[in-house]
């Protein structure tokens, strides 16, 4: 059985037209999915509106206990649920889930090194059998980035991370093509050119691109990334833009 | 299979101490269980710091759209997944639910006559086989005041009637004790007295208590909504403590 595992940001949540759309594309895909989704602005929104300081560091969100109550609120909740719901109106099973659920997602609380970022967790195991027990029943996951550490405590968490976690936990089961969405058509050798897609990566093309720093250096994590999740038995990365969900650029073996 | 289905107030939640304590009975318990919670104060709680009013009719909150995003947050988001992140710690294997995942329990839009409720749901249909699918692999659904109707909207619904519905659309699959918690020990004689607990209650019992006036007006509701759920289907009705989960006051045909 072939799975998609995709990946969308917060931002094609928050406005209604924009998940219609998404909705829709998710909808008329042919195979199962599972998706995994951020919400960062709504958690920034939500701590504006509760006069509560979003403290960052290098660009990463430090996580104290208020801003661990927004996020539960705005992606456990407020988010999942609108995914879901607009999932469910157009035929797709959807369940939604966090890391708790049924402990799907396991984590731990990120050592204080040279900062203590909270309640900020690293995903440690996936719980294939759930998603498998939901997916053989013709559900679809959708998952959002608070995880669970076995003590009870809620982790805010990168979204990547665990949509990369869950990929690699389902590829013991599953053929898996990972999907990440961004605001390009895939990844470009001329970022200001959409024309310039490349429509499949390979190693020895990744290799020569780099060589010639043809590829854009933002891009040279997300595909190192992508080939680490291969390794780990994924069959295939997509890095694309939401509203071609089948198209992009294709990272494979 | 015996299942109990066990409805808890919002209150319950909010302090770290006494959901502790709550956990740790149902952790105990000795069948499988439902459980379905309210949230009422925590939405109230976030509305007042959100600056949105909280509107009232006759004691029952109107729901416009920011405070459905309100109950949705603080019921579906927070409340749930500390529920679900404190059984889990205690080997419990919770699995949030709100009533738009996998459709589990669908409603509609309260109709407007005098009053327009705004998105508040009556409830229509439980899907058993959801719950079931979950309770025969071992999990444990906790299910969050959020209803859905198929059209996409969520909707803020009554926590007692959705432990109704669940009751009764499990009767028809498991041998049902439906178990409501108050702050009292039970149905009592004398509401000051709380050795004069009625342990059992039978229908002619109950026409004898209220023909001599003996049983407090607002229990009245109580029990005959009880005897509703066992009409359609469900073994009993447990009115009690949140901490005498299989003690107080059971109802019966």
């Amino acid at each position: 059985m072939k799975i998609k595992v995709i990946k969308i940001g917060g931002k094609l949540i928050e406005n209604t037209d924009v998940l219609a759309s998404l909705s829709d594309s998710l909808a008329a895909l042919d195979e199962a999915f599972v998706l995994v989704h951020g919400g960062g602005v709504m958690g920034s929104q939500l701590a504006t509106k509760l006069g509560v300081e979003v403290k960052m560091h290098e660009g990463r969100r430090i996580t104290d206990a208020a801003t661990l109550d927004i996020a539960v609120m705005a992606y456990a909740g407020l988010a999942n649920k609108r995914v879901v719901s607009a999932l469910q109106a157009r035929g797709v099973n959807a369940c939604g889930l966090s890391g708790c659920d049924m402990a799907v997602v396991k984590s731990h609380r990120r050592p204080v090194k040279d900062i203590d970022w909270g309640f900020v967790g690293d995903v440690d195991e996936v719980n294939a059998d759930v998603l498998a027990l939901l997916l053989d029943n013709g559900a679809i996951p959708v998952v959002s980035p608070i995880t669970f550490a076995p003590t009870g405590e809620l982790l805010n968490t990168n979204a990547d991370s665990v949509a990369s976690a869950v990929a690699t936990g389902l590829a013991k089961k599953y053929e898996v093509e990972l999907v990440f969405t961004l605001d390009k058509p895939g990844v470009l050798l001329d970022v200001n050119d959409d024309s310039s897609l490349i429509p499949t990566i390979t190693p020895s093309l990744y290799e020569e691109l780099r060589r010639e720093e043809k590829i854009h250096s933002g891009m040279i994590p997300k595909i190192d990334n992508a080939y680490k999740t291969i390794e780990a038995g994924v069959k295939a990365v997509r890095i694309t833009s939401p509203d071609s969900l089948t198209g992009g650029t294709i990272v494979v073996k």
